[in-house]
């Protein structure tokens, strides 16, 4: 049988191994954006009726968390809306620990999703219908918006915030 | 011989055609971003020191404009760094204009690029050493921060933004 050459849709741009560094490297630099907010500014600093950066973060992980478990298994929960005056720690210390199980979370469950998996079109959330590549895409786009939100919180207080293309 | 199953290295998370379709996407809603901008505030509005949106934008441009022709052909010029004053158009229709050329070129040079080209360690515009998919990737990432940063002014000005998830 002779080897057919791959169409552009076969053409790999980047390897799933690439895509864990590159998610876990956006999320080593939002951490340290974490990081960066005073404590009382992280939960409540606002520009333009615009969240609390603490909000955004909290966004971040309810996304993240459950995220990274539905693109390993298929089961996607509906998520009506996010709703995190519950759950959402009031410290910073608080939030960075919450941040630091996700991470642990998302290093453990990534071998275990079969690489073809990201090909497959799935309802993310129950809501979402797209190939999960674009899921996860999504996953990260939205925490370089919201991370990049902060970076201006951070400058209208006078802090400098960390250098984005550190990861 | 037998096939040997992949590495995980060698495993696709997304491919050539996918990820030209995400840039655009991407560079489509920055572009409405820019629309919704006041002329004046798109050239002079500004939070803690940063830059006014246009300038962000120019520098979007800049990086996309030499950055795709380098992806295809691997020369890479040195930028010492980016200087626009004397480039950047006046007028928000001006600036427009610049971005649908851009827009055009990726168009029309992505497909001369070849695939295997992503995977190459090269370093771009002769400082930044990075495997190809990752220079492409700082590039959409670098969008996605300084256009959130665009939705920040916006909501600052009284303006909703567009969408995030629209495309």
């Amino acid at each position: 049988m002779e080897t057919q050459p791959l169409t552009s849709k076969e053409q790999m741009f980047v390897s799933t191994d690439v895509m864990l560094r590159h998610w876990q490297g956006h999320r080593n630099l939002t951490r340290r954006v974490i990081e960066a907010f005073p404590e009382d500014k992280l939960f409540s600093h606002s520009i333009g009726g615009m969240r609390p950066f603490a909000h955004m973060v909290m966004e971040m992980i309810d996304i993240a968390e459950p995220g990274v478990k539905s693109l390993a298994t298929g089961n996607w929960e509906k998520v009506e809306e996010f709703d995190h005056t519950k759950t959402m720690p009031q410290t910073k210390e608080g939030l960075l620990e919450r941040w630091d199980k996700v991470t642990a979370l998302i290093d453990k469950t990534w071998p275990t999703i079969a690489p073809e998996r990201f090909q497959k079109v799935e309802i993310a959330f129950g809501q979402y219908e797209n190939a999960n590549y674009d899921t996860l895409f999504y996953f990260i786009d939205n925490e370089i918006h919201h991370r990049a939100q902060g970076y201006v919180y951070l400058r209208s207080l006078g802090i400098a915030p960390p250098f984005f293309w550190e990861r």
